[in-house]
Formats: C-alpha cells, sequence, structure tokens
C-alpha cells in the first residue's frame, strides 16, 4: 500500500431509508440502503461537496484504501486525495455505490423485505434517474444542499449529466467523462450479447441462483463482451498484438492467443466480485437512459443544464463516440450556456477515464481550480 | 426468384478425394469432399476461369437460384451472372464451400472414417492455406491450371490472398475486398466470445453433440457477437436507432430495442444453417491466418504475391481497419507490384461487400473487363 498522498484507510458506510421511494416506473422501492464513502470535511457552509458517480460495475470505494482489504485501492484513487485534482484537503467528496448494484446499495440481491428472499427479478427496472435521485436522499442526509460539483466517468459521466439536469438549481460545475445523454444502438447491442449470455446460462434459473451456483460462465462472457468496447484497436494492439498463449501450439483446438488469456481471466475474475442479476439490471439502466425523457426532446432536456461543465473524452473511445459529445456541446452552445470541450488523446479507448491520468488530472485540477477561486473571490 | 440476368436454377456438386491430404499441422485428412458449384463455360484454351471465395459462414452456393431451394439466391448473385460483372457469358466462374465448413465439405460434422461416428473434435485444425490447398485440388480436378482470378471478400478475400502467395504462377489476378493477412487482436476478442458462448454452452458436450440437442443458445450468441463487427455504428444508427420493440415498455425488465430483437432473431436463425463446430473450426482458422507463416514475415510473403492486384475495403469497416490494408499496399509497391487500391465509402461496415453493390460491381467489372482485354489483345 503506497499512502503517499493517499486518504490512507477509508470505510465504506451505509445509510438506510424507510420511507417510500418512488421510481421513475412508478413502482415502489423501500426500503432503499445507499452505500457511500466520503473523504475530506465538509465546511462550515456546505459548499465544498463534489459528488463523485462511478462507472457500471464501480462501487462507492473511490479513493484511498478499504478498511476491510487494505490493498484495495480506490477506483479513482489517482483522481482524488490530498493534494490531488479533486483536492480532499478543499474538497468533501461523496461516492455511493449506484441502486441496482451489488456493492452495499440496494439491488436484485437484497432482501425483499416482504418475502424475505432475496428480490432477483422481482426487483424493479431501475433507471439512471432513479439512481440519481437516491443519491440526492443520500446528500439529503448528509446536509448537502449544494453540489460544488458533480463528476463521473462512462454510467458515472451519464449520472452526472442526468444531475446537471434534474437538480440544475443544486449543480455549480459538472464534469461529464467519456458518456452522453444516450448510449448508441451499437453500444445496446454488446449489451444484448452480454444479457444473453447471462440469461442463456442454466445456472441463471431466471435469476433465482442466489442459494445455487451463479451463472459464472454467463456473466464471464458478458464482461469479455463488455471490455472489448472498453478497450481500443490501439490498446488491443499494444496490449497484445497477436502473441500467442505461452507454450501453446497454433494447430491445437484449444490453444489461445494472448488476447483470448486476457478476457477469460478478467471475465472470469469479474465473476467472484458481481452479481449477474446486478449486471442485467445495470445494462438495462443503461439502454434505457435517455436525458430526453420526459422534457420532450435532447435539446429541452439540455435546455435546463445550467452548471458550469466540462466535458471530457477521449480519441478512441468507440463505445461513446465523439460525435455524441459534440451534439451535446453543440446543443448547449445554442442556449448560450458555458461549456468547456477537451479531447485527450489516448490509445487506452473507453477505459482511458481509468488510465490516463496525467492528462485528465491536469485538466480537471485546472477547471475545478477556476471555478472554486471565482466562487471565493 | 427474379431470373432476369440470373444464372437460373444451380446445382452444388460434389467431388470426393481418396487420396491421402496432408495438412499445414503435419495431419492427414481423407477422404476431403469438396461441394462445388460452377457458372459459364471453360473456353477451349482454358484461360477464363474465376474462383470465387466464400466468407467465414457461406457455401458454394455464390449465384442463381438453388436447386434444393428456389428461393435460395447465391450470396453474390448481384455480382456474378450473364452481364454482371463477374460475367458468366465470358468466365468460368468456380465456387467451393471451405474445407471445416458444413456444406458439403469435409468438416467436424463430417463422418470419420476411422471411427463411422462424426469427427467432432477429432476433426484437425484446418488453416486458410488447408482450405487453398483444398480448392486448387478441386481446380485441378476441373482441369483448370490458370485462374484468370480469384476474388473473395472477408474469410474469401484472406483465401484470395493466400492463393496469390501460395500459388503466384497460377493466380493472374486476384481482387481482394475486406480483408487482411491476419485479423487484428480486436477482432481475435470478438472470435473469443463467440467460442466461449459456443464452448460453455452445456449442450456443446465437448462437440459431442450430434445425436443430442445443438448447442443453439451459445452458437446464437456468438452469431450476435459476431453479427456486430459486420456492421458499423452508423448502420446501427440507421437501421436501428434507439427504437423500442413493438409494445415494450422501457420499464419492463423483458423490454427489448429493435437492434436486440434483430441480433436474438439473426442469432437463433443461424442455428438452423450452421454448425457449432464447424463455425468453432473457421473462428480458429481466421485467428491463426498469417500470410507471413512459412515465408520469415509479412513482407517476404507479399512480396511473392505476382499477380495484377485489386484491393477493395469499405470506409466504415471495424473488422478489417484500413490501415491493414494500407500496410499491405505500401509493401507491394515497394516491391514494384501493380496494386490498384480503391476505397469504397458506404456507412454498411464490413457487410458492405455483401451490400454495397452499385459501386463494388462498377470497380469489379472495369478491373475485369481491362485484365481481360489486356490478356485477349
Amino acid at each position: 500500500m503506497d499512502k503517499e498522498n493517499s486518504l490512507g484507510i477509508v470505510k465504506t458506510l451505509h445509510v438506510t431509508f424507510k420511507d417510500e421511494f418512488f421510481l421513475e416506473s412508478g413502482r415502489m422501492l423501500s426500503p432503499v440502503t445507499i452505500a457511500y464513502e466520503t473523504y475530506g470535511t465538509l465546511n462550515s457552509d456546505k459548499s465544498n461537496a463534489i459528488l463523485v458517480c462511478h462507472a457500471l460495475t464501480g462501487s462507492a470505494h473511490a479513493a484511498g484504501y478499504s478498511s476491510n482489504d487494505e490493498n484495495s485501492k480506490g477506483w479513482w484513487n489517482e483522481m482524488i486525495g490530498p493534494n490531488k485534482p479533486i483536492d480532499t484537503n478543499k474538497y468533501f467528496v461523496v461516492c455511493s455505490n449506484i441502486l441496482g448494484s451489488c456493492y452495499g446499495s440496494t439491488g436484485p440481491s437484497s432482501i425483499d423485505p416482504y418475502t424475505g428472499s432475496r428480490y432477483a427479478l422481482k426487483f424493479p427496472v431501475v433507471t439512471i434517474r432513479d439512481m440519481v435521485k437516491a443519491q440526492k436522499k443520500l446528500l439529503d442526509y448528509l446536509g448537502i444542499e449544494k453540489l460544488f460539483c458533480v463528476a463521473g466517468g462512462s454510467l458515472g459521466g451519464m449520472q452526472a449529466l442526468e444531475w446537471s439536469i434534474t437538480y440544475p438549481e443544486i449543480v455549480e460545475n459538472s464534469i461529464i467523462i467519456s458518456a452522453a445523454g444516450r448510449i448508441t444502438p451499437m453500444a445496446m447491442a454488446f449489451n444484448t450479447v452480454g444479457r444473453y449470455a447471462i440469461i442463456k446460462d442454466p445456472n441463471w434459473q431466471e435469476g433465482n441462483y442466489y442459494d445455487k451456483t451463479a451463472p459464472k460462465d454467463g456473466l464471464a462472457i458478458a464482461r469479455m463482451a463488455g471490455h472489448i468496447t472498453y478497450l481500443s484497436d490501439a490498446s488491443f494492439n499494444s496490449k497484445f498484438g497477436r502473441r500467442l498463449g505461452h507454450q501453446d501450439s497454433i494447430f491445437d483446438f484449444s490453444s489461445s492467443f494472448e488476447v483470448e488469456n486476457y478476457l477469460r481471466y478478467n471475465g472470469y475474475k469479474f465473476t467472484e466480485r458481481f452479481d449477474a442479476n446486478s449486471y442485467l439490471y445495470l445494462l438495462k439502466a443503461m439502454d434505457i437512459f435517455d436525458l430526453s425523457y420526459g422534457y420532450g426532446s435532447y435539446s429541452e432536456a439540455l435546455k435546463r443544464l445550467k452548471a458550469n461543465s466540462l466535458f471530457i473524452d477521449f480519441t478512441t473511445d468507440f463505445l461513446f463516440p465523439a460525435y455524441q459529445m459534440d451534439e451535446m456541446c453543440d446543443i448547449m452552445k445554442t442556449y448560450g450556456n458555458k461549456v468547456e470541450r477537451v479531447t485527450i488523446d489516448s490509445d487506452y479507448g473507453h477505459d482511458a477515464f481509468l488510465l490516463e491520468f496525467d492528462d485528465l488530472s491536469a485538466v480537471t485540477f485546472s477547471f475545478l481550480e477556476k471555478a472554486w477561486r471565482k466562487k471565493n473571490v
């Protein structure tokens, strides 16, 4: 554990809301537990809160080292901490596990109080707007009325967008990374492959596998399909090339190339940490997310975004193509909204927001610093 | 059945070679049956033969309407026939089913004469070079000593390339479409997803499913993953957009978007016509294909290509990125090889060679016509 400029050991906290939580679908979920972590100190006028939103399979553990496993480093540890771009000496940072996930917040693997068993497919479909509304409850509970900033990449960026249009009066600044107001049909196609891999695994059992064998093969294959979208042609070339696995012969039916071994290893490793039903519900949330929902049009939705915003994308991200961010920025400019757009050159593809820290840190630091100074003149 | 400019009803023929056929791996396969179709007439000096090579899941039925099912149109019917770009009034066209496939040529679903049962995984790994050598046996049998042209797209283009470097003295002209001398690691990643989907389907049974239930779910999911690579972001957008399936509600767990319904429908439809083991063997052949094998380097292999060659690619094909064709053409130009390179603007992605017939026809016709005139002055 390298704790230099680190938050050191951090602890995931939980809060349970017992009142009725109405979902976008009209269905009700109760109770709702939210797992969260906070770093730094909320200042006296509660003006320094930054909400960080995690991606598809992330957790509330965004920074520092986990109290459960001190080798477990937060997923954005390079970005959050003392003297880091999201500086915990200055800001109070909150990150919560999204609704529907399996890292402590209520999801399909939680106990349904009406049956005493796990929800499984009785869990209602949740949307990104629902996730954001659950985060709002958490902020209310923490006494935070304004967000100096909301930030996230990928599904986290979609949450940051949704925050900015659902609560324009709360969000002062937003950092939206590698995201869009709706995913492309091609991205949905990858989710389709993942979905079928899981639901056609005989162990899935219509979602009722909790006391039995989990659908590990299906979930691993789903992850492999997802993994392709996190990389890029360039990163596949530089990471693996066409190298054959150690001691394999190309003429063996069972031989495999390094790229195959990597996908398999990571696919199965993922099954040790993630719940297949949660994965299905989160893919669904991603598929059905459309910023325009309830506002008539994409343009009308984006008109609501009043925050000073930074949009960041990476050149080789094909999961969220550049034209999607162009479209959003173009729309917002027509409304006179201040939008800063930065495209970072990277071979890492969609995963770049978790890897390309030199550029991402510089851009994020400078954006926050400027906004902070402006706010505190 | 629209028979205008069509070959009308055509018949798939079969020839079985009983001598020993040695594979690139050193293993021996015998007998080897090749299914093939021919269109047009071989001229008296046998100088008008064109070999057309099919893609991954294609068959010998390249043109006309099948005698088994007169609604079954050949996969390149728009390109081959009287007065079509590959003009059967002028040329003698041969197309054969590749070794390892399941459309009449010997493959894993064929009977192993040593056991009397289907080969299944006892079938040897076959390479694209093996497929080409089997085609060479067919041409010998048909009395064809020279190929006026070899042409194909995707895996067919890889065969055309392999033909041109393995038999430079036989191939006079070659048309290589949407192909490369080796696939990218990203393409291998898609194959990996497909492979795991099949081999983790409990019905696969280590390949011994022939008298039982076929691994349809696995094969369908594999096809869905493959299907993504045949399209492009642009074609996904224009074909499906984000339209929800008929009467579906976005808040239903089981609801699906049109893109999902399309992939599922085509995935399962594919299982009615293709053998899962053949699919695995052909993915393997695609993965391990490397033009340089046995020649020391990619450059040395391409140096052998003496045919007058036309390389065609399409702007949105991400399965065979343009830089791969650039690389081949650049190498061949350094050797002073005549290479014609045409990039066709299309939104159809990799599938464009089966769809973008206006441009493809014009380019192919003009290339063949020029070569034919030059040959017959």
